[in-house]
């Protein structure tokens, strides 16, 4: 889950993230580290629904070499432990309780089955939040095999819950590269099962499936992709001429983005911060880079907390729209010496470099909203003159000679996928989407789509909202014909141009 | 200007609100009126750019009947008065002071004469603002002759100070719409004098020139539209096969759709109804009908203002997005005993009638920042049982038998226009659009631009907004080489696909 | 009414604004004036339920010099003219409307009487809510006699209006400074009326009555003033002996200070900008002088339209709160080249001076919430090396050499009671507590109060407060007799402490 | 630390809370217990400045049994273990950097070292925060001994750092009572010691010197206290005649009041709604029971995040605030069953009935900001008929037999005391204040002061102030000889009276 959803995204390679990751680690042990006490006040304040879970799982076994059965006798799934799946199923209760667009269209196209003779190969996070999505798939008539699409974030309880419900789901915390792979290709290619749709986050089962199965994959009747480097992979893949089946960018429908960008994220950033630094908000003087979804939200909740805000910009419309909500629009540098907390939303890369962090204050707090793990140059903090100290779990005092220290979060990854929690309502918006993508594409009668990439439509983009009213007990007015007519539209909707920017 | 710029608009007629205007004034007689002082308290308090001026210019002739000389002998144009042109151009000059975008244009582009022989027929409303576009695009190299695209909204001064300018225009407050057609001919139709381009707000300079004089339409080199009627109009010869010559919608560009409806509106929404009513915000609950760009803004500043908004809207996604705002959003009828204020912003017909009415409470104001006059079913209200009482200028009280009355601003017409001025700041951006498209169209190699409807570039957007930001002591940060590459953008823009939402 | 009624005021003197105006009026002919049209853009927008009203009454015979009788045959008044009663009437029933609390006070307590017996001098300014106080006085049992306590602020056709009522009433706009003693003296000093109770708005009836008539003065039996003045003139003649009577200062009442402070000047900031002006608030830059309660307001209301904010304080505490809520705390010389609208609400002198304004950027809005006319020191501008052009009526044009210009309002007086108008709700609140301090110095047992300045106790505070709530349909919670006893309180109130600071 | 210090506080049982939470304890094991697992997504998520700590110190020995000596030799103390000093120190250190007012307190006055001859038994909270408070008396010249004041709240490795720097203490996480009173009376009896002055926060050092010691208490010079509960004691022996030494109540300061209540809460009432639920506020419908300082914040903080925010209120002024700052006023009735979470803010008891979260809507949280533990009836929940089910270590589902549940936080304690942190700038607000407080006590001239209770001095107060406005870069504006004269003021401050409501 990317929080800069609309960006043109440049790097293709598959696992960028956690390759770079790894490089991390290794250049972290150049630097000298002082160890600090853990104890109370400084304990490990977060949580998160998809990246954190139980460090020790009391069993070191490799999974894959592990023999499981469920309790029905099946062994069709590879988990670390089966035994957990008691926990794991009253996690995925309490997320279906959070969950009211998603387990509405469970319950009202539970009867008409449109999923049913779909065989969807599911390459996702695992958690109790996507496994709603995926009973979900399979209550419309769904068969499916899962696979993690992301080495470290597996809840294992959830995978293991799965498990034991007959699901085919081969993913747990802390697969190796190699692991990863095989867990997708025994998704993929499973006995007397030929999938026909895939859903994809990231875009590693569509390569896989492409490269190592092309028969197969010409099979596919759709591909559903949510990730910003899944939908580019796509759109190159178009581009090269090799797209050989519809797919579908849920990415950028209406509704992903504006929950998924501008509200989640004017939500995460204000409890990313205070979990990780208890920072008082009142008077923080912030910066945030970039005046997107993302940096709108995050400028929003910080201003209504009383910190004053200024933003970076390279686009002209965006720095206008910054000027007119009363932000003073600025070159980084104008600020740096003087700001508290630097929030960077950029979409790009190296947007806080050595240079900027040289001359931030004591004290200052910096972390990513943005792009992957890209827009803060955290490399150029790995020198030996400076002291990397962790004081909480996603927390480290970087340490200049003279004794000023920054305070960088998450070591300048996703800080609110680190730091704070992803709301269930906004996985439910998207979960929604991409099942409405699944029916609309295994479900279009031939010719409505070719081999392209396509926009979810507008009406299932509006289906998806409605589903979600009554959450807040809203109550939607209805045209009369009247008005219909007068409008020129349909009294179901559509009822934007597509050209529209809500 | 209307408010909502992006909604279907379903009546074509060019003169629309004018003759319903006349029809309202010949229902008004069959209702029983009251007469009352206009004393202290209620004087009419409000100015409005467009649409007020000095009722009485000290001269009963018609402009067509006399014979005005400007100081340098010419007699090219039409007006109410010549004589009132300094105080015409004293407040043009207040008014360059006040649109900083469009100035710096004619200081950056002067030197290009960009619009070298063109020449335009323009069509809009004649006021201080609009003067400094067409000075504007003189000083940029065009020639042009210019008439009112309202019978209402001449400021007679001004347009005396573009006629003693040598600029033929043909203008004045209170035009019959023989008049206003005869107007039009005069620019269309000149001596030695074959236009090249068309600046319409309305579209009646293009339906003029098409249906008058075909042959000279056909050497158009292009129209650009700002209103959603005249776009639509376009939009309609097009798909008939009638338009056979590119044009370009403004109305839909980026910075003008933004700030002519959503930071527009949030600023006129308060200053209408205080100058109307002197209403107090803090705790009046407010019910706003549309949660589009113009219905965000106006809840957005009312609930800054202190008041409890209610939404209604027809759209799932944008009842979404209010309900995540956090408004409730409700049917009409639940509220509508309870509010203080009703505000429509639907762009629909018949969104108030007569039936909410009944049951407003006494006191409430009713008010349209939606589309024409069409929301508010004023006529139902012009009814035997119901007593009107005009308390001041915009300001109707509708009285039932029982004594509870309501106070209908503007007669159900556009509020911000008719209670309120237009910040020059919106109308600099609107000019500096139109006269780029101008630029643009003109100067275009053949064959970019065929006879279809356009929106203006991308890149032409970002640089109206750019011309904006040093009014805001904004700074632009600039993308590094390494940065744009691993964005893929050029350095110069644009900087988002064409379907970014803002 | 001023907005800073907690500041300590220094200037004792009776008449300071009226002189200074005239003062103003005097030195603004040394200065160059250049002409210029109120054409239809820049017609004086502005309207004010006090302090204007309709210029011209169509007689020039000095009122003192006139023979008026009412329908009922009385001549104990002396107004502009007794003709315009009839306007003047309607303007009362419609104030009636909007002042809730004091209509809803005069229904409770009219059976009652509980000011039957008291003869009531009155010294206010005489506008169409002023006008609902003094008849809810006559209907609570008081005779009374009633003058103006501003010689511009009567609005002639209300005084015509209580004339006709039967009321003696001595005010019209314009008044001698010969004249308002007189209309006061008329009022303290009539045939077979010994008056025993002083409503006093400045403190000159009290004055007056204390100098001329120190034996009728003893048998007052109590005073309420509201203003500012009025209480600093209290103290000191109570601190040297002289105050023989209990007086009530209801300036400093909890209801009356919020809302004509904080909740007024909120409102009111915008609408003076808007009304003269026609600024657009994003992303402007305005430094507010002064943080109490009406800064608070002001700052407040700007952010929420998106201006961007800066603080200046003398007061740590202030400044502290400024501070956590948001705003940069800054001496006026660090942002008063950069900010595009300066406020003053400091209750003091010469905070924004000509250094300050020979260093503002052109186009540069200032003008006064705060106290007087003393904050802005108007007078440097008036030299002759500046030119004034007046471009609306209370906006004028301050022109340096250069060219460059600031707009100035209200020539320094308050603009928001220049440039908008007073809610009615608020003045709603005022009138309660006058009329509740009233009764209760007329009903007060013997010995309850001395000859002393006092505030208007908590209850009564609490019950003005509690007749406005049905305005906003808010429903008080009653304590239980359980949660009584345990917070040590009576169920009917007060429910705070005195120091308790809202 | 009690948010609602200004509210009549009704209970002067010395150990309340401690009481009623074993109280607690017992009847939890009447109800029934559902056991469910900790897994990763609902992983204890929150810290606590206070409340938390290593719940492992390997160590089983009661501190009372051990013989503990520190590095110097000394043994004047007793902690849990004083080998982790080192990890307390670095708490300490960190607490120094965040607590800017009381550490340039500190370094002012360390030269003039005002607490000479001082001898101080304090008795608080010991935590990192406190522990910068207890050295800064030390660096002014006080020599101190200081116990804990309540039996949870110890942050054993603070205590450990103090006794290691020969500091006097006797405090650890899990005291019983007796350990209680143990602790404080080896502070107050101490050889060759007699305490002059006494730091409490509850009233329980006061309370045992008077009742064990009192020819001891006759010799101290002053008391300063800083909870509700322990000025409503001080009020009480005053009443009582009791109180034979000047006493400060601090709690009732501006500076404090402010901070901990309004500022703190409004920043306090999102994390601990976030950190211990995840809720997504926007859209979601809150009630806030009470307006008070506590209310304001979390109303603003809420409505800020998008939740729509009703009020219930005792009182007709808080209830005409919170209408005039846009909110509904309701009885809790009349929302009861439509929103989503409560939060009570009053200071009363039994505010949230059974009968209320009998009507609650599944799902609704229910949460205490407010007084203690009374807020919420969190025992008529403690019934045969529910369920109770911790999903996390501050969060309980309670579940009805229908399967409706309601999720409180905390059981009904503070919940910013148990789910979020108190940020270090509030806490360094509160140490000035009662450094302060000590001072001037402490060289106050005889007969400043006689034996009753006091309000800081208003200077002191804006001192305070002063000397945090650094953090925020804050510049205070200094009147000039003119204006101080012109407002009757001393340019050194007080600035306001003394009534004055900020």
């Amino acid at each position: 889950m990317n929080n800069l959803s609309d960006t043109p995204v440049p790097d293709p390679g598959s696992n960028a993230e956690k390759k770079e990751s790894k490089q991390s680690s290794a250049l972290k042990k150049t630097s000298r580290y002082r160890s600090r006490s853990l104890s109370a006040s400084s304990t490990d304040s977060f949580s998160s629904a998809s990246y954190t879970g139980s460090s020790d799982d009391g069993d070191d076994v490799p999974p894959r070499e592990k023999v499981q059965k469920n309790s029905k006798g099946s062994s069709d799934f590879c988990v670390r432990n089966i035994n957990q799946n008691a926990f794991g199923r009253r996690e995925i209760e309490i997320a279906e309780q959070e969950m009211p667009g998603i387990m509405a269209l469970r319950k009202r196209a539970a009867d008409d089955k449109p999923l049913k003779d779909a065989k969807i190969v599911g390459c996702t996070h695992i958690n109790a939040q996507t496994a709603v999505l995926i009973e979900t798939l399979i209550d419309l008539g769904a068969s499916v095999r899962w696979a993690a699409c992301n080495i470290y974030s597996t809840q294992n309880e959830v995978a293991a819950a799965l498990a034991e419900a007959n699901i085919p789901i081969f993913a747990w915390r802390g697969e190796t590269e190699e692991d990863f792979w095989w867990c997708i290709d025994r998704c993929v290619n499973a006995e007397n099962w030929q999938p026909n749709m895939i859903l994809d986050d990231g875009g590693d089962a569509t390569h896989l499936m492409l490269k190592k199965y092309p028969t197969m994959f010409k099979l596919v009747k759709g591909i559903v992709e949510e990730s910003v480097t899944g939908v580019h992979r796509l759109y190159q893949l178009s581009k090269a001429g090799k797209l050989t089946v519809p797919a579908m960018n849920v990415n950028d429908s209406v509704t992903k983005t504006k929950f998924d960008n501008l509200y989640s994220c004017k939500e995460s950033i204000l409890d990313s911060l205070k979990r990780s630094t208890d920072v008082m908000f009142g008077g923080k003087q912030v910066v945030v880079c970039g005046y997107g979804d993302v940096g709108k939200g995050c400028a929003q909740a910080l201003k209504g907390q009383g910190c004053i805000v200024y933003i970076t910009e390279i686009d002209p419309i965006c720095a206008l729209q910054a000027s007119m909500d009363g932000f003073r629009v600025v070159k980084l540098n104008e600020v740096i010496r003087n700001v508290d907390i630097v929030v960077t939303a950029t979409g790009n890369k190296n947007v806080v470099v050595r240079e900027h962090m040289d001359k931030m204050k004591s004290g200052c707090i910096v972390c990513n909203m943005g792009h992957s793990n890209t827009e803060i140059d955290v490399n150029s903090l790995r020198t030996p003159d400076l002291t990397w100290e962790k004081v909480r779990s996603q927390v480290d005092h970087i340490i200049w000679p003279e004794g000023k220290y920054i305070i960088l979060l998450a070591e300048g990854r996703l800080v609110n996928l680190s730091c704070s929690s992803i709301p269930s309502f906004a996985v439910s918006i998207t979960s929604a989407t991409q099942a409405l993508a699944l029916i609309e594409l295994f479900n279009a009668p031939p010719g409505r789509y070719k081999s392209d990439v396509y926009l979810l439509p507008k009406k299932m983009d509006e289906y998806v909202a409605s589903l979600h009213l009554p959450t807040f007990d809203a109550h939607l007015t209805e045209l009369t014909d009247e008005q219909a007519k007068y409008m020129g539209l349909n009294k179901a909707g559509p009822f934007k141009p597509n050209y529209y920017r809500y």
